[in-house]
C-alpha cells in the first residue's frame, strides 16, 4: 500500500480508544485509510506490510462485521490472522480473560484485537501483554475503529469534519459507538448533538460537549450528518424498555422525519440494523444512506490502524512518548 | 496451475446452477479441473492465480465437506479465504440474509460462496452484490459444484459421459444433488434414470428427461453408474418417512443388488453416508466405489470454477453476454 | 528457519506418541524447535518450509491453546491451515470419525492434527490416511507435543534433562500429559516421581519407572522441576472426586509447599490452570513459574514436529524404516 507522508505520529502502541488521540493523529490515520481503500478496490488487494506478523482476534462477543472486517484487513496486509472462537475456548474450562490473554501473548502475536462485554477490558490487557492491543469494543466504553470509519466516511463525502453538525440518535446510554464518536467529532471540530428518550441519555451528558435533544425532528434539524444507533434491547436491563413500535414512531428515522435535516444530509448506521425499529428501509436503502460505504471504510480503517501500530518507521520518526 | 486451452467460455460471472451451462462450458470447466487435480497431487499444491483475491464462504447450513472443499480450493489458488460462521453471526441479532450479503459485499470480496436452506438464495444474492456468487447448495434447487465433481469423476474413470447410463437412486424429491446431476447428465448426453419410492419422486419427473423406477434392481439394471443419495429424514416433513431398516431392504445398495448393474459399474455417493441405510459398507468400501475420488474431485472442481469466474482473460475472449 | 544439522532421524511419518522415539530423535526435534523459537521472536516470523502444504486441524475436544498453537505453527511455516470445527461438522449428521478422516484425506492434506476423547484415535487414523498424522491428545493415552514442549522448556532453562529430578503432581490417572512426560523423561535419563492421592494413581504405576508419592511435600522434596497437572473433574466419573478446597489443601502448590523443592526449582503447568485448586496464584505468577515459557515453546515444538515430518531430506538421509 502506498504510504501517505508525513508518517502518522501515532502516540501509543495500542489503540484503546479515541480519547488521547490528537486531531493530527486522527487525520494521519484517515490519510492512511484512504490509501487502504484504493488498495482494496484493486483486483489484487494485497500488501506485504504485515507479512510474517501474527494477528489474533479475541472476540468475547459475536460480531459478523467487526471481526470479519479485522480479519480481512489483516489478511490484505499479509499478516497471519487467527480467530479465537470463545465458544470453543478455554473460557468453558474456567480460564480467566487475563490468563487467556497472557497465554496468547506467549505465542508472540504482534497484534491482539479484543472485543469484550466489560468496559476497560482492552486497557487491562494492554498492561499485561507485549504486543499491540486494538480495542474492538469494550462494554459501553469505546469502539474506536467504528468512530474512525465513521469519520472517514464523512471526510470522503464532505471533504472535512470541522464545522459540520452531526446528530447521533438512539440509545446513547448503552452505546460505545456514541461515546467514541462524540470524542472524535468534538476533537475534530464538529458540532455534536445527541437525540434520545430521556431514559436513554446518560446523566451529565452535557459535560461531554454535546447538545442533548429528546425529540428526533428537533435534534436533527439542519444537521449535516444523522447517525442512527442500533437499539440494543439486550443491554437495557434495569432501564425502561420501549416497545419497538413506540420507539419507531418517535425515534425511528423515516423519510418524513429526515426532511428536518439538511437537504443532502448523510444517513449513517453502524449495523446491524433493526429495520422498522430505529430506521425505516426507505431511508436505509435510500440515496442519502452511507451504510454500505461505512462497511467498506471499516476494512480500510482497520488496515490503517494495524499498519500504523506496527510501522517500523513510527518509532524512528519521533512519536510522542 | 497450468491453463487448459482454449479458454473456458464461461457465460456468467456467477455459478448459480448447472441450468444455463452449455456442454462446452461444462467440458472446459472439467478440463480446468483436471489441471487442478494435478496441482493438488504435488507436494507444493499452490498457485497464485487468485493471489490478493478475497473469497467469503457464507454457510447457513453446516457442511464438513463442501465448506472445507471450497476453503482448500481458495487457499490453493492463493486467495484470502474467510469463513462466516452463521452461529456466531449477526443472524442472531436478526439481520436478514440480504443485509448480511450486502454488508459482506461492501468489504469488496471477489467471490461469495453461499449455502442456504432456501431455493433461490444464491440467485437473489447475485442480484444484490458486485462480486461473483457460487451456489454451494440452495434448498432443494441446485448444487452445481456437486454435479460437476460427479461429472469429473465419471469422465476420468470412463473417458466420457455421453452415452453412459446413470441411475440416481434415493430421495429424488428433496435432493438438489439429484436435480443438478439430472440437468448436467442430460446436457452431456447420458441416459438418466431415477430410482425411488413413489413418495420420494417429484410429480412430473418424466418431463425432466429421465426414466423413473420404483424398484432398485430394475432401475440400476445394466447401468454404467449408480449414484446413491443420502436419505435426508430431516427434510421429509409432510411426506411418508420410511424406517431406515425398511428403506435399506428395498432401496439400500448392497453387493447383491449391485450385481444388477453393469459388471464394472461405478458406485457414487455425495456424502456424508448413512451406512446401512442407503448403502452397505461392503459397497461403500468396495472396489467399484468412487466415493473418495469424488471428494478429491470436489476440491479440483471448485478450484476450476473460481478460477474461471475470475479469469481476467474470460471477458477479453468474447464470453457470452 | 535455519536448519539444525545433523538432520533429525525421525523414524515415522506420524507423531502418535513419545513411545517409540529414541533419545536422539527427541534431541534433534528439540534442536529444530530451538531454531523455531528464534524465528518466532523475529518481527517477520515466517518461513516457507511448508509453502503449498495443507494442514488440517481436526479437534473433537475444544482447546484454546493446543489448536491455536498448531494453527500458528503451520501458518508461520507457510502452510495452508484449515480448522475443522466439530460442532459444525458432519459429526452431527452421524458420520463416523473414520469416514470424516478418510474424506479429509481425499482432499490431499499433508498433515492431519487430531485431538479426540478416545485413546488410540490418532493411531487408528494413521492406518487409514495417506498423510502425516500428529496426535494432539487422544483420551488418557498420549499428548506427545506437550511432553516435547515441556522438555524444551526444561532443556533451555537447565541445559539438560539427564539427571534432573522431576515431580509430576496431580491427577496422574486421567492424564495423557503425565503419561507422555513420564515416557519422555525416563528416555532422557531424568528421575521421575509422581505425586497424587492414591485414588488418582494408576495401579501398576511403579512399573512405569517412576517413584510414587501420596504426599506433596515428600514428592517434591529436592526436585529440580515441579510439574502440576490440571484437575480434570469432568473425567473423574467412577472415582472419588475431592472437593477443590480439600484438594488445594493437600495437593495444591503454594509458596510454602514449594519450599520443599530445590531452591530454584522450575514450576510448570500445561494449562489451562485452575487457580486455587492445583496451584496458587503466588506460584503460578511467581519467579520460578515457566508457564508462559511453556506456551511459547509449544508453538516452536509444533513447528519442529511438522517440519520434521515433511522434510524432504528426511527419507533421503536414511531414516529408520
Amino acid at each position: 500500500m502506498t504510504q501517505p507522508s508525513p508518517l502518522p505520529l501515532y502516540p501509543h502502541r495500542h489503540l484503546l480508544g479515541i480519547k488521547g488521540l490528537s486531531p493530527l493523529d486522527i487525520e494521519l490515520l484517515l490519510d492512511r485509510a484512504d490509501a487502504a481503500v484504493a488498495l482494496s478496490r484493486q483486483s489484487e488487494k494485497k500488501s506485504s506490510v504485515l507479512r510474517g506478523r501474527t494477528q489474533i482476534n479475541l472476540f468475547y462477543e459475536a460480531s459478523t462485521r467487526t471481526q470479519s472486517s479485522f480479519e480481512l484487513a489483516g489478511k490484505r496486509l499479509g499478516a497471519d490472522v487467527m480467530n479465537m472462537s470463545v465458544a470453543s475456548s478455554s473460557a468453558k474450562k474456567g480460564e480467566t480473560l487475563l490468563d487467556t490473554a497472557v497465554t496468547l501473548n506467549a505465542m508472540r502475536p504482534d497484534i491482539l484485537v479484543i472485543r469484550h462485554a466489560a468496559a476497560g477490558a482492552a486497557a487491562l490487557l494492554a498492561q499485561k501483554v507485549g504486543c499491540s492491543v486494538v480495542n474492538a469494543g469494550d462494554g459501553a466504553h469505546e469502539h474506536p475503529t467504528q468512530a474512525l470509519l465513521d469519520a472517514l466516511t464523512i471526510r470522503r463525502a464532505r471533504g472535512r469534519i470541522h464545522g459540520l453538525t452531526v446528530a447521533i440518535c438512539g440509545d446513547i446510554l448503552h452505546s460505545r459507538v456514541a461515546r467514541s464518536n462524540i470524542i472524535l467529532l468534538n476533537a475534530m471540530g464538529a458540532r455534536v448533538r445527541v437525540v434520545a428518550p430521556s431514559t436513554l441519555l446518560p446523566s451529565g451528558i452535557a459535560q461531554m460537549g454535546v447538545e442533548p435533544f429528546t425529540r428526533l425532528e428537533e435534534g436533527i434539524a439542519g444537521a449535516d450528518v444523522v447517525m442512527m444507533l442500533r437499539l440494543q434491547r439486550e443491554r437495557m436491563a434495569g432501564t425502561f424498555v420501549p416497545s419497538t413500535r413506540e420507539y419507531f414512531r418517535y425515534f425511528g428515522l423515516d423519510a418524513k422525519k429526515l426532511k428536518a435535516a439538511a437537504p443532502d444530509a448523510l444517513v449513517m448506521h453502524p449495523g446491524p440494523m433493526n429495520r422498522g425499529v430505529e430506521i425505516a428501509s426507505e431511508v436505509a436503502d435510500g440515496p442519502q444512506s452511507m451504510i454500505q460505504e461505512q462497511v467498506e471504510m471499516g476494512v480500510a480503517v482497520r488496515m490503517a490502524v494495524m499498519e500504523a501500530l506496527l510501522d517500523p518507521r513510527r518509532d524512528a520518526e519521533g512519536a510522542k512518548p
